[in-house]
């Protein structure tokens, strides 16, 4: 079958969870578009009906219902001679008398008015931050349709959803699960085409195996692949877009964008891409955009305008504020500088710096009135005790009350500026820096918030905060050695490893799930991979109540990260 | 088979996430001390080598290793004429090649120094706070044992794990999992007898449930059965225990006590328990001994011996302390009253009249200096603005900060006290009352917190806190009206429906999954209904950050709530 007669189109949108009005609002006018330009069938992300993730919206009765309502409404008001994939719910009608969950994950062909066809998701990931397994039965029935087109051909279309695609054993070495539904469907079916509904979230270096896997099903199976995957951040994740589509040779013909909506136009006879590759833009700029669309997200679909952040002259809110300013304007955020008695001259310069580069306000609040407040009221009960680490955390506390006090006040949100390293070991205050509504740059290490902002000097791309200003993050914030400046004299390092050896601990502990053992074996430290161990476990108590936290790497802490806290885990 | 010449044991134990080691010893004199009774089956809890539920310590390799070797040294050293049923984690050899989880949630029989077989959990529970398909795979392979008896004889014994058990038909009316793994069992095997190994998790009335449940099975098979439960708290979850036998006509033979550990010896020749009818213990009764052991777990198991409470006055505060003094005892418990000039009198009298109640020590901090010093830095941004929440929260914060200081010098851990009403519509201050690294009462609703607080005035139960004392909780805290105490003459009604009201229209929303409009249908007013659910969906924030509420009922915010923030849907 020739496919060059025909024009597809693929609507990555950024959807709002729960928001079926707004959504469907999303679909039409995007549908419609790709309708103007004589597209003839249509791809949506996976669940593109209530936004992906909805978690246990799913428990709602109501809102299933109201899903049912509003995909049927959503047929009625699509352009009738077009065939749209949309992702939705579908009830399991066996589910009661075969055991099973409630629920389908499904794609609906709409079409002349109607749901013409349903097709159900088979491999329902269950790990790191996917819960499927807790809403959906295993689907079953067709996963096929015939496409009639306007010059009287047909196509046989085969649909996919996001995991469906994700276990071929000759790819990945093993099987995730027993069923390979893109081999079924190639051996059981003369399928002209294949499509796959995804809401992928973002990680780093993701994108590269994404087209590598795609690629590797287009030539196996000899069919061209559409891929549609959901754009935009919901809580803690970041979906990159790039939807693409691959020939039957594997090759990529479109690609949508990174970080944001489009419409993805194709047509088979078009000319393969030259590889716009991922490689030219480094791991700090995708990160940088990705942490960007997810805090615009965040603001805008809690409702929120502005944000405030409190700017220690440090690395880490420089890099918030930064991302910050660059995601909602840099009139829509304040920077507040809260100096203490140990505060440095440079932390107040610096922060000023910052925030005169970025063209964010200020306001300065000093806190050496409320610890002295604190401290006087406190003085008869620890009268008998030396200063410790509960006077460093008071002024932390003093801080993040300030902040919120801003927040409730004007109605800003807050945003937590603690990175992956500290928050791994704990340093840092319950009830103070970890303050916020959403955690920037807690998937982010230390090492990376350095690399990154030296990417933000250095690039020369259109970001909006560097319009006039070249050095927008001071030098002197990026080569200081950092201190959380809570006693005369601290520097973070007198209390952590540096932090290259640091990182390297957590990426082999966390990321690569190594033992203590076998990262001693790699050549580090016996004391120190213990004791890093040690402060990781005993942090979780901070970690269960912090923020939700942008997640750009394969292990955060957060939806994907289910550890215990009363526990003994003999080393 | 006649089992009247067989002993059987069940080791009801309170076992420590992850601690091998610990709880390998805990096992061995469990089994010593059984065997010594001339037991000769011994029945543990499900995976009661690490402790239920281990959660994402299932993804570090070592500890799977150390689980391994810790069976097998296990084996070594228990008594080799008993065997023993111990719940452990196996490897999944068919993982890679036929798709599948890594790991089986299994039961090992162990006896003669070696594991002698094992079986697997076949119904993997994935909802509320169940994550095992995140864990595991299906259970394959034989589930039935010969047990050889001392007098020549033997036993066809059956093998079943928690979830296997709950999926009765007949029982339920429907089915959950495709496979009855009991009605296979008893179908295909002479069996003589069934055992189930379980870490169920209170709720308040799952109990009749059990019993009814598994009654009917024994009856339905014509099956004895024996039933191992958990007991403890684990962070959020709290295991009653209350391990059973049942003969072959559904009655029991033998219950474990709830909330405490215990070893229960049984001979089915012994007659029918006279059932210790679970109606006789109040809902109150058994809430309360639920939380004290969730609190007394918590600390112990996170290596506190004390805790430090604020003291408002109010109901909240007073049933917290009287848990924790229960709990931990009298001489464990600091009380912390914080007044600010919106402070009554009597907050301060019947704080003071509680702990002298209770027996514990106070220390009395005045907040009014830190709100005057956070008033005058703040004075100036806040200028042109009308005092509003923000000054509310601020009293909320700095009260959290001081008893954070405490708890930093002393290294008490802090309990926070904010009740479920209050939690699912927000009405508590994040980073304030919320502080805390255990919420004791988070689940208990506002009327049930009243409730128990009577029970405990009434009881004459031996509870520690009523020794020389019965009317425990000054009856004022009792009788008069809620208030926050954050500006002149507040009361909680000013803000909230009354707490009969706002409960059963929760219960509704949270419980019984229905929507605004079915409760409207039940009588509730629309514009009450209304205005708790958008306050229920915009506290998802707040909950977010909560510290682990002691879940006692079918559906907590804790593990098993698993909800959107920046969402919207459409009512």
């Amino acid at each position: 079958m020739n496919l060059g007669n025909v024009t597809f189109g693929i609507a990555q949108l950024n959807l709002v969870i729960g928001d079926l009005v707004g959504n469907c609002d999303r679909l039409l006018s995007a549908v419609q578009k790709l309708a103007d330009q004589g597209v003839q069938l249509v791809l949506t992300p996976e669940l593109s009906l209530c936004g992906y993730p909805p978690r246990d919206l799913l428990m709602n009765h109501q809102f299933v219902r109201d899903m049912q309502t509003a995909i049927a409404d959503l047929a009625c008001k699509l352009p009738h001679d077009v065939a749209v994939l949309v992702g939705t719910i579908s009830i399991n009608p066996n589910a009661s008398q075969a055991g099973g969950k409630p629920l389908f994950n499904s794609a609906a062909l709409l079409q002349g008015g109607k749901i013409q066809q349903l097709f159900h998701k088979r491999l329902l990931p269950t790990y790191d931050v996917f819960d499927e397994d807790r809403y959906f039965a295993v689907g079953n029935g067709s996963q096929v349709f015939t496409l009639s087109l306007k010059d009287g051909s047909s196509l046989r279309v085969g649909v996919t959803i996001c995991e469906d695609i994700w276990n071929d054993e000759n790819f990945w070495g093993k099987r995730s699960y027993a069923d390979d539904p893109v081999a079924e469907l190639a051996a059981n079916h003369e399928l002209d085409l294949l499509l796959n509904l995804s809401a992928s979230p973002y990680a780093v270096g993701k994108q590269a195996l994404r087209e590598a896997m795609l690629s590797h099903s287009a030539i196996v199976h000899n069919l061209p692949l559409l891929y549609a995957n959901q754009v935009g951040a919901n809580d803690d994740l970041i979906f990159d877009g790039r939807s693409m589509a691959f020939n039957s040779k594997g090759k990529i013909i479109s690609r949508g964008k990174g970080f944001e909506e489009d419409l993805l136009i194709i047509n088979f006879e078009e000319p393969v891409l030259i590889a716009k590759s991922q490689a030219d833009e480094s791991d700090d700029a995708e990160i940088f955009a990705a942490l960007v669309l997810g805090v615009r997200d965040y603001v805008q679909k809690c409702r929120f305008r502005q944000v405030v952040i409190g700017l220690s002259g440090g690395i880490d809110s420089a890099l918030v504020a930064a991302i910050a300013a660059e995601a909602i304007g840099k009139e829509n955020v304040l920077g507040v500088l809260m100096p203490s008695p140990y505060s440095s001259e440079h932390s107040i310069s610096d922060a000023i710096a910052l925030a005169h580069n970025l063209g964010i306000s200020t306001q300065i609040i000093p806190i050496q009135p409320m610890m002295a407040a604190f401290d006087r009221s406190l003085f008869a009960l620890f009268a008998e005790r030396d200063g410790d680490v509960t006077e460093e955390n008071l002024q932390s506390r003093i801080r993040g009350s300030l902040l919120m006090a801003i927040s409730n006040k004007f109605g800003h949100l807050l945003l937590s500026t603690g990175n992956k390293s500290e928050i791994s070991v704990g340093y840092c205050t319950l009830y103070g820096d970890m303050n916020g509504g959403l955690a920037a740059i807690a998937d982010v290490p230390k090492m990376r918030v350095f690399s990154i902002c030296e990417w933000i000097n250095r690039t020369n791309s259109n970001l909006s905060i560097k319009q006039g200003i070249s050095e927008v993050i001071p030098v002197n914030i990026i080569t200081k050695p950092p201190s959380a400046e809570l006693k005369p004299d601290q520097l973070d390092q007198d209390s952590l490893p540096p932090y290259d050896i640091l990182d390297d601990i957590l990426e082999k502990l966390i990321h690569q799930h190594l033992s203590a053992t076998e990262i001693i074996a790699t050549g580090h430290d016996q004391a120190i991979v213990d004791r890093v161990v040690r402060l990781v476990k005993i942090a979780e108590f901070k970690r269960r109540q912090s923020a939700p936290g942008l997640k750009i790497t394969n292990r955060a802490f957060g939806s994907g990260w289910r550890m215990p806290i009363a526990s003994k885990v003999t080393p």
